[in-house]
């Protein structure tokens, strides 16, 4: 089960209110790089984990580090929308106010439903989708996912770093941008531990290889038309990562047939033409 | 652009059609881990290239690769959904035939909107969701999120291959999980290229680190009660796997303050105890 | 405005409640052929209606027709998932009665979140999802967005009419049917009107067609390797629809040229590689 | 911040695992009435709370006990997927097992996505949608949002009790029942302490009232045409209940004007038809 | 069924048409707290209504009357983008008009979808998703979601009344914002005929309460850590409000076990050190 | 199974990268009126195509043209975001400049999740739905789905032609306007040659029109009340499309029944006054 503490885990700070920044924050709140999905990622990985009772542990950890994450930025939303400050004061004193800032590049629903404070959505207002939380009970398959999203969650917060000039927001992101660092490493720190890839490939590694069409378990297929350069590169040629095979470049060609359904069953209500087989130039 | 051949990059062939089958391959075609998301996760990867141009031709023809995986998956619906066979007559057969296969546990869909083919959903009859498709600019984050995919899919697939008995389904399988193999080493080998752990974290390793608040970026925050054991690993101890720092064990407390907000602006229609900052046993 | 009748347009009797259709029929209330769609979609366009006020009139009406629409089915559901009926109470006299009719194929939410109704959704309890409401604007393409709605509309309730052995559900859907075959006439009654293929296309007949890149507004392109047929028909030769031109066969090839985008800008934070044009194998 | 604990809040616990009731506990988790709603709901309202500050600590002392719910239920899904029990071993001991159980009522993504565990998404799987997460701003809206969660909540876990006959998920589920019990007077507790309807109504209390048309603020009413009972209750007479007005019957008639719109602007491109207002049959 | 009249329930009048107010209109139509989810929301619940039947016949005069609210809405939109008004004529007679208009705050998809025309939408575009229309089968359930549809649509209006100057708007607004005062009351004078607090809770009230785990029914569940204050309340202490109990204060701690999960089942490929209970570190 | 060439296949040139265009072309990219859609829409037809193998072949040559037109366009997008022109520059050189030109118009997700490149999104940034992919098994109504498509794309592409000055991007619209003009015609040409309305109606023309309730068939029902003026038109009289009826007008009245659901079952957890059927002014 889960506590709570009145304080943030890092401070949030926020020197000159933005609205328009307060909707760039939503992406790292209910974007698919966010803190909502890493944070429910991790915790569903937790709470379905089997095996080794440590890696639950570990990911209950920092899963409940992240629901601290959506805090901070809901939190920096909330103040990036507050009229305490001289810049959104401003506007505030123009003709119809409230329409100009709306209009001014914020997100509407952050007034409209939420009357200034963040949403569990997108910065394009398209609410969280439970999809993105991905726990597939392999725990190398679930380490490279864990990887991924900090990728690109550290990605955009250091683009988020980029898009304001405000030495609060800046210090906050300094913060998130390290979290995201050490997550990276540490999922990648596991996958070290099962072994690195002659340990853990192919994922998942409990499937007998025997059973695939080793035939082409290392070829490059190429699919280029004549005329297309062939992209080489370390996937065209040596030992395969997992050690078990050789890398292979192989311009494909069809080995399978062409495919033939049968006609339409009468219950599925086609037109007559397709159950007759016929077309108006037969 | 693209061109198409009028047959199958893998020979499909089903034995005993069932179209419970049916429904499960539907997870392969549509759903999170499937071919349609690996296919245009792979395209907008090279339509949005930037760098060197030998990794959009390597996106390119892996993803147009994948196109075909959809054609043979759809195909295999469709086949699985055909009267031709003596276990599906059988079925039809009986007093209100439709309704016992619908409710047997086919897709309802399959039939009421498809006809008897294959849809662009997951084994819920949940729609592919395009925000599913990752691509980041980044592109090591780009490569950990198609390991991602290929990982969670062969999962998939061999998940699929224990769940029919199918002969023909089966030899299909062979095949997509051996180029899952490939291709999760395919993106390792991109990974490895650019110079593996040290050449690429922290992803974006464009963003100077000096930036971040480094005394947290090689901390393991543990956030469990007093009596909750340390899960400790090669993410607590040992050299960070960018070889820039030590992990470190961090028993973590708040950094931050307790957040106030100002009182709701008057514009944002809260209700009038919010506003005066009263509550009923004031 | 609207107004209500306390009586349903055409009588809705269930002889056998049968649950299982009971989610079946979801796909005719919430589904992309359902009848919440065509009435939203009827009602927007006559909302918006701009030009001859007669075209408004009419949409409102069948727009309107389509509430009731709603209304019948509904109803189906609920008599559906009645426990009067002998079937169903055999199944409610069971060890686990709840149980055994949820898992015997009905939808699990019209008993858990509706308390055995109707829900908003379609036959794999997918939500209804209002991108599906067509309302472009242009009188001719509305008219084919309907056309098409009410043909797929028409397929799904002949699938479900074959789907039942119930007199009284059978009675109703030979009643919708009907009325799926008037109004598939109905839209298409107003492209005639319009002056037909000649009046209408392209569609929409207000941008000025040399304005288009006329060589290629009749050519079939052909992207088929070589070795496959090219399917040729009425789109292939003979007068183009609208008059204006002559079908034309042509084996496509590129007309651009290889697409070159920029190095990634420094904000977006790809990595130094793909900024540096450098890569493992230089 | 937050904080968790290696123990569950209650104790969860499995006598017959049965993996068809699995599918339905999703509808806890993951659906529109289930725990992700609840605890994201409270926690967002929290990190967005302007005014009295216990209000805030009131709903984060809430949210956070519902992670813990989140936590008993995926749980109780994983142990409900377990082969440990006679019941499931005996249906993979059949022929084909796995496609038995998967068609046998279960989730199949339960295993093809998440390896026998429990997935962000309702009974029927669709993934949780974040724009359920109710935070208006308004205190009063928000505590008739949470009265409503947690009504619909307690309705739904009522009909899961139904759904089951073993003792452990009887046992956790009395356990939730009663907390629903308590979370539905705890908000409705805050309307009692902010002074009941006279309090409260009209939520939002802070717009002038007289802003409003008040000669229809506490009129009934009624759409039927003639024949239609009128539904007569405490909504049609009586002081209204906010002390300020009388309910009133009032047959509505339009009280606006027929809708004109102006014709198509010409780069909306409309059929030219519409354009100059002429239709076939003028 | 239902009827129409070609004049809208109230006047809907457009002094200036301004293009960014037609996007937050949209919130009002297709958002969370818009006029499509109440009015599916009441007719979804009298279709399934049972139990007393002017219920239902009071949802269905009710939500026929929401029908007339999209239409006056959708009608104010296509109005505020019409090219008719000096204001926007300006906007139109600059450089290249249509995309600074696009670009000047306005929804682009009512032009590019609709050629200047309402969408079945939120503010952000967002389609109007169905699974907010909430009908339980529970009359008390259901009328506290129409309280809180009302109160955070009512709390809508209210912000769009405060974010336009133009008159005609804010006259309809006026309307609607009363409709919502009296909407709100009718749901309540539904909890009152039945009973009020007594007569209803706990939701439902037909499940035996002795069923329930009393022991926790009226405990306030605290989770804050130590430091952080109890937010105590009318919840804290008194007379629960159903009369059946005492509020109390309970510092919660865990009541259950530390969870334990099977080692993974061999079909559903974890990774082999998973399934061996083996790590890296052992 | 397909290849790629590593050209376009027409060429696309920006004169003056708009990163607001950028947004707008999004549209035709992941909209419901886009090349995604259409590009899903015939592959998915060709990949479930029973009956005449012409068509399959011919759904096979269109789909994979439209693979290049996604390329094309998210090439468009990308080179609409890049800094190399003069404008953007400017807009770069400003005091924070990204948040300038993120506020400005563009979709902030092209570059906080794509690094200034297309998505799989809609000009509102709602991602692209599977959904919308028509492939109903019936060939007559899946023609007009893509009549449809190819309507209401021609339209958008229209619209984005007038939304820009750029002569790069007018001329590649140019090219897709004509397209669309051709494949407008190609699925029209199909109904022709299938016999046209007489050959295709009602669709589906395999179920027996005898099974329908004739009476209703081609009749208008008109559903306004008093007073509102009858739209009559082509659809009111004539000869029906099909050359199988005559055309009616029919004011409608009710043909059905007052609806009677049963009391609610006790399982499904209604308040105890519905099972009763009481209320409180009984």
């Amino acid at each position: 089960m889960f506590y709570y503490d009145n304080k943030l885990q890092y401070q949030v700070r926020v020197d000159t209110p933005d609205p328009r920044f307060a909707r760039l924050l939503q992406q790292a709140i209910g974007g698919v790089e966010g803190e909502m999905r890493v944070c429910l990622q991790y915790l569903f990985q937790a709470f379905g984990a089997r095996g080794p009772a440590k890696y639950r542990n570990m990911l209950m950890s920092t899963g409940t580090e992240e629901i601290g994450h959506i805090e901070m930025l809901a939190t920096a939303v909330a103040l990036n929308l507050e009229g305490s400050s001289s810049r959104v004061k401003d506007e505030f004193a123009a003709n119809n106010p409230v329409v100009e800032a709306l209009m001014g590049g914020m997100d509407p629903r952050q007034y409209l439903s939420a009357g200034m404070a963040a949403l569990a959505s997108d910065a394009n207002g398209v609410p969280f989708n439970g999809s993105h939380v991905y726990a597939s009970g392999n725990l190398a398959a679930d380490m490279y996912a864990n990887v991924t999203a900090e990728a690109t969650g550290r990605a955009l917060a250091c683009r988020l770093f980029e898009a304001t000039d405000d030495p609060g927001m800046k210090d906050m992101l300094r913060f998130l941008i390290a979290r995201d660092t050490m997550h990276q490493q540490q999922w990648l720190a596991v996958i070290e531990e099962l072994g690195g890839h002659k340990g853990t490939l192919p994922i998942p590694n409990s499937f007998p290889v025997e059973e695939e069409l080793r035939d082409v378990s290392y070829d490059y297929f190429f699919t280029g038309v004549e005329g297309v350069e062939v992209p080489s590169g370390r996937w065209t040629q040596g030992q395969s990562l997992d050690g078990m095979g050789e890398f292979r470049l192989n311009a494909v060609k069809p080995m399978g047939q062409e495919p033939k359904l049968a006609p339409p069953m009468p219950q599925a209500y086609a037109e007559k033409q397709q159950m007759e087989g016929t077309s108006g130039d037969d």
